[in-house]
């Protein structure tokens, strides 16, 4: 993407008062990374937050430098002249409580012991995420967003800020999401749990000061990959293909490598908690029925699924749109054709920035 | 099961002149576990040999005493009155190489050294598996069988016997499996197998002097009903139900009571054998395509599937009809809509007896 910009360098927020979570715990200080794109307005009116998903980090869009070979995580949808046009917004991104990107997290030192918080950091919810972000827009001095978008695990942080704070923006777009993760997400992120905790050298959390990666994390990982791919992107990429001249299938390669490569990123203690945080989510159970969640909802509503994707079917986003418009609310759900299953919405730019831009253009 | 009989207890074969695995290696003196039931008429014409999948044993069918709790694995098939009729069919079932059930198995001792064989155990493949079926036959004396029936892994090997013994037999019933394994199904063995492995008290499968359960096994195992259960029966049974007035997921619970009482009756060195077993068959790799697999084939043929199967999906029982209708074979293909995914062949009994009753009556 030769087209993507120069992105300024992450910010910082310090809370030096702390951070509560929803169970509890405080933290203090407690840090948020965040990046911001484009030029905010006199009037502070073009302001879009963009949550992130599991693995991904605030820098959104952009390179940090002319040679950075890695654009943000939503470069093909935020840019200008892209999807979410820089020419005309101002677009906001936060690392989320638990992730390991800037924000304070399980590896981060605890000033009161001089060693990582480990397996005494909290388990952040949705709702931790959401008033991450809140803090954030308030010291910014943001009081009202055009919009919140986000896919995945960045679709139920929007689908949360609906239910909790309906009135501070004016629109929100959810990719590849739902109001809660279906029974089979769930299975899969417990067996993901359950490997990590069964690695030996994870010690209950506590692993800091051993060098080596953990193996449960890296074989984590190739349960989530799955979970993000469609059965047509498993047997177009991979099928019951060979590595070269070996035995080995081409599958296998391929998860050692996305294994390896996020053992050596991400960290295994965020990783559970991240993946608990979605699965506790539940709309309709918090809020009696979604329709309630939505009550005081009354912004437009842009919402995109896949038809491959297993994670979070089409009928997650159908039952939103149900909801939504029983209450009234201008909602659109674009149910996209794709071959990417869940993953679609960080792949298929081509399919999914023509709803974002005619949506953002209607408002 | 009230009308189950009570079948006989458990038969060997012992070959004193050893087993000659596909890659080369011999065990010997080599144990093969089997159980038969009904009579054999006089002149051995009606005999069925039943193939076992991955977790059974040759324990088809029957109780082995009035108080019993479990009956054999198909013993909602195979009975006096059921599909497979033991009134007019005498059915043999013979534990497969590698599985933990009888049969000699990298948990049984080496003789030359008094230890089990673990890590040194062969890797079995299909053929193994059916050449063991076949030389129990050879010393039984039945040089003919009226048909060969099996599901999943049972399945695949009905249909190696077709490709490598079609003279042998009148007939086959191959349900829920293919002629190899697709994509979706090796990806999950082989995380299932790395679960396995990364477990550091699996020392490289020499583990058997460690008195306590696998972890490992447990947690793969998950994996493994995570693939033979159907979105709509996660759905049906556990959805993001929780367990009792706990936080815990009904899912999970489940998972657990499973992984526990998986590892107390099988083996992790089984576990991973039997499916690398599975993943290495590829009849048309094997024989350049389907119809050059099936060529010499000419018995009718049976073959269900289950639309809500994930791992072998009706699309692999349609290729296997389209070789043998090539070829000129008498094959039906009943593609059934159920909601129990891939082990509905163990499960809806309603379901398959019909076409099994109907296809032995037309033979």
């Amino acid at each position: 993407m030769q087209d993507s910009f120069i992105a300024a360098p992450p910010k910082e927020l310090v809370l030096e008062e702390g951070f509560r979570f929803s169970h509890g715990e405080t933290i203090a200080p407690f840090r948020i990374a965040y990046e911001t794109f484009g030029e905010l307005n006199a009037d502070k009116s073009n302001a879009i937050l963009v949550c992130h998903a599991l693995s991904a980090s605030a820098h959104a869009a952009g390179r940090y430098s002319e040679g950075d070979e890695k654009p943000g995580w939503w470069d093909g949808l935020i840019g200008y002249g892209k999807g979410i046009d820089l020419d005309k917004y101002f677009v906001i991104c936060a690392n989320l409580p638990g992730s390991p990107f800037g924000t304070t997290a399980p590896h981060s030192i605890d000033p009161a012991t001089g060693k990582p918080y480990g397996s005494r950091y909290p388990w952040p919810t949705i709702e931790d995420m959401v008033h991450s972000q809140k803090l954030l827009l308030d010291r910014l001095g943001i009081t009202h967003l055009r919009s919140i978008a986000g896919g995945s695990l960045g679709g139920m942080q929007v689908l949360m800020w609906a239910a909790l704070y309906p009135e501070l923006m004016d629109s929100i777009i959810a990719m590849a999401t739902g109001c809660a993760v279906p029974v089979q997400g769930i299975a899969w992120h417990i067996i993901g749990r359950k490997i990590i905790e069964s690695d030996a050298r994870f010690r209950g959390g506590d692993y800091y000061e051993d060098p080596e990666p953990l193996r449960g994390l890296q074989v984590a990982r190739m349960v989530g990959h799955m979970t993000y791919l469609s059965a047509e992107a498993l047997q177009r990429k991979f099928g019951r293909r060979r590595r070269g001249t070996t035995r080995q299938f081409e599958i296998d390669s391929y998860f050692e490598h996305q294994g390896r490569k996020f053992a050596g990123l991400y960290d295994a203690n965020s990783y559970i908690r991240v993946q608990a945080g979605m699965d506790e989510m539940d709309l309709a159970e918090q809020f009696g029925t979604l329709e309630e969640a939505f009550a005081k909802w009354r912004g437009k509503s842009l919402l995109i699924s896949f038809d491959t994707d297993w994670l979070f079917p089409v009928e997650e986003a159908e039952r939103i749109e149900t909801a939504m418009r029983t209450n009234g609310v201008d909602v659109r759900h674009e149910p996209i054709a794709s071959t990417n299953g869940h993953d679609t919405f960080l792949i298929d730019y081509d399919l999914i920035t023509p709803p974002v831009r005619q949506f953002l253009g209607s408002l």
